[in-house]
């Protein structure tokens, strides 16, 4: 049903739109039945779709994809990219009358060349794919977004994804070193280089990684691999208090030990991991730090990180090897499965300087009291990236009020440590009203300006990110 | 002498600024007498002056600098912002009539947060002084171009400065989490965050770093500190040719070691080191490749590292001691200097794919034969950032024509390597007349859109870069 009624003209141009898609994509491209179309209205945030969308193109090839914007753009149709599908904050719904771009079909990885540490690959290629692609010659692609085995690259570019490796690796634009991609006209360019270095031009790579789709359609990207580290050491510290757990990941970053990974989990989300997979973590304590030092020097790390958390914790495991830490993360990145089995998981993205993490988290169990919301929280812990999920009835159509004035406390505090109200997930359209009080009247204006640059119609995504 | 003659509405502007400037400024910030002006008409590249400076303001607040542009700006004339002057691309140099916007006395550290690993800081604060400051702390700033111990980091965000950390560290746009910046009418905009991730809204901070003073002047910066390696290995090898030596280098990448620093010195650079340093290091080989490795692991990769490069070099050093370590690294330091010895050095700054460096070494030693011009080069060589030097005559006012025409016959080689002509040292006015080619048309009218964003009258550093 739709809850967005469209003018004539819309209504004309998306028919004409249709005509011309029909009469220049090759025959496979286009879908226009409405039960096919259907799906693609929304994404894995459980965002409400704004409508029901005109059409899909599968694009396969460059040319596709400027084909379809050209016309979209002519015809004044908004244009909706998309991957996977696996965005949590709304950045691929679809409204009323929209053209979706879908992207997952250009799944080719078109190059992997060892030698210089770098991989071209299509925009649909699934993370985790390019990941083992790279393995076969020593290498990896060091982003890692806990969805890494559903979403695809263009996806983590329009999102600027992290991760759990990136307290050491970084996030997906320390990966990027330059993307074809094509604006809302159709025009094809390129940005960036093949070289790890290189500072010709503005920073369009930059640019467009993290535009959440509304700057330009990226349609290959030249990424860079990096060697798989010689050693890993894994440990998993169980805490008394999530707050203990926090305050030792802090203490860790102060000992000067830059850590691969330290991901922290609270109690109820310890619990719901056991409830899904018949496991018995929350005996041994009531938040739970899983920290991966890896390079050649791991093992070294790994002793003076327990020798920092000694005193701290409840338990203290040291994974006895690969088998025994691949299945502690494992656990962590099934958290978020855990929790969809509880219900509509809404899930914060919120980043606060590395010493206010301990603060974040008391504050957070704090909005949870006041609100009589129940809030799971889950951390990169090195960045200051936290994840403070609400649970509410899958059954829902609109969250419950309270659900929003938790979120919105949430963000509230998050900017009043000195924090931004999305690390790695995007602004989507589930945090966009509170996307001005963030940047500030100036940087907001000019941030539309540089829209206008690349989108002068607001074609792509429109209604997203700012 | 000026080379460029102004109209008469021209000059009448700039009178009308000076005006305004000597009233709206507090007293100590103007200099307009054209004797102290001069100095401010060239930087370090060398590159000529294009007439003769207005006057130069000496901000001391970002109210010095949003005053100065406001005027600028409605009245239309140009703005060079500058730091200490050591660019080599002619970034700062400044033509008949500009306003120069000294940056270099905004030089207080505002804040060190180790907790946060982040300071704040202006924009002249010299880059060594940074680092000196972080040591305090167990931690450092880690880019470090040659010029360290004189530029500052406004200067280092403007050119998105290397340096020879950055195999391991990234460049300067790694280390910047946020910016104060000024737009050209003088708006006053925040940018980034304190926190280490951050997705929400466009990247400005990248966009502004390395735009070469185009976009906005930069008053303020967060940047991130990174703990200090708990231990170094430093290895010296020597080889009979600067092939074998790029050679060595790849393979070192090629077997998945990360070392925090690969610096490729051939023959004639050693030499002039020699002869200004009184050492005899040419003796051991034809070309010296340094590398070291940083961390915990140090010990272990250098052991790697070591291995690779057996049967390959004429003679391998493996630093005692810091001490022992500090006085090779002095040597690369000085190889600048030792050519300024020389005569004027026209510093090339290329970038290619890393498994091409060798290649890229042959073709440049095979341009230098071909035009009877001889090439001093240096090399970042784990990133692939050679520095190609052609060395003129000090006493020359124009560049010899075989120097214009070798320069851009190592231009064209970084392209057909798909490379690029600058890694680090930006675009500046020297490279001007090459930046379409390697852009291309789209890209580049994407990237003038994008100035016209920031800057719609062109006020912010006319002619340079884009």
């Amino acid at each position: 049903m739709s809850t967005v009624t469209q003018s004539v003209e819309q209504a004309a141009a998306g028919a004409r739109l249709l005509g011309l898609l029909a009469r220049d994509l090759p025959p496979d491209r286009l879908t226009s039945d409405p039960a096919r179309v259907a799906p693609y209205a929304t994404d894995r945030s459980g965002a409400p779709a704004g409508g029901e969308p005109l059409a899909v193109v599968h694009a396969r090839r460059t040319d596709d994809v400027s084909t379809a914007l050209r016309h979209a753009d002519a015809l004044g149709v908004p244009v909706v990219p998309r991957g996977a599908g696996t965005g949590l904050s709304g950045g691929a719904t679809a409204g009323e009358g929209n053209l979706v771009l879908d992207l997952s079909r250009m799944n080719r990885i078109l190059e992997i060349a060892p030698q210089d540490q770098v991989a071209v690959v299509e925009p649909g290629v699934v993370t985790a794919h390019l990941d083992r692609a790279a393995a076969a010659h020593g290498l990896r692609y060091a982003p890692d977004p806990a969805s890494a085995a559903l979403s695809t690259i263009g996806g983590n570019i329009a999102t600027n994804a992290g991760g759990l490796r990136c307290a050491k690796y970084g996030v997906t634009r320390d990966s990027v070193l330059g993307v074809e991609a094509v604006l809302a006209d159709g025009t094809v360019v390129r940005t960036g280089r093949r070289t790890v270095k290189g500072v010709a031009g503005y920073d369009l790579t930059a640019l467009i990684t993290g535009s959440e789709g509304t700057l330009a359609v990226v349609t290959e990207a030249t990424v860079r691999l990096r060697p798989v580290p010689v050693a890993t050491a894994t440990l998993a510290a169980y805490f008394d208090t999530f707050e203990a757990a926090a305050d030792a990941s802090s203490a860790i970053t102060a000992a000067g030990i830059e850590t691969a990974m330290a991901e922290l989990l609270d109690g109820s989300v310890i619990s719901a991991i056991d409830s899904a997979q018949g496991t018995a973590l929350r005996e041994r304590g009531a938040a739970l730090l899983i920290v991966q030092c890896d390079g050649a020097g791991a093992q070294a790390e790994a002793e003076r990180v327990a020798a920092v958390l000694a005193g701290r914790v409840t338990s203290l495991v040291v994974a006895a090897d690969d088998a025994e830490a691949d299945a502690l993360l494992a656990a962590r990145r099934f958290a978020l499965p855990a929790l969809e089995r509880l219900g509509r998981p809404l899930i914060e993205d919120i980043a606060v300087p590395r010493s206010r993490l301990a603060e974040a988290v008391r504050a957070i169990e704090d909005i949870s009291v006041r609100r009589g919301v129940p809030v799971f929280t889950l951390a990169h812990a090195a960045d200051g990236n936290l994840h403070p999920i609400i649970v509410v009835d899958a059954g829902l159509t609109e969250l419950p009020e309270a659900a929003w004035e938790t979120a919105g406390d949430i963000f509230a505090l998050a900017l009043r440590l000195g924090g931004t109200l999305t690390g790695e997930h995007g602004v989507g359209t589930l945090k966009r009203q509170w996307i001005a009080e963030e940047l500030g009247t100036d940087n907001h204006a000019l941030q539309r300006r540089i829209k206008a640059a690349f989108d002068p119609h607001h074609t792509l995504n429109p209604g997203k990110a700012v």
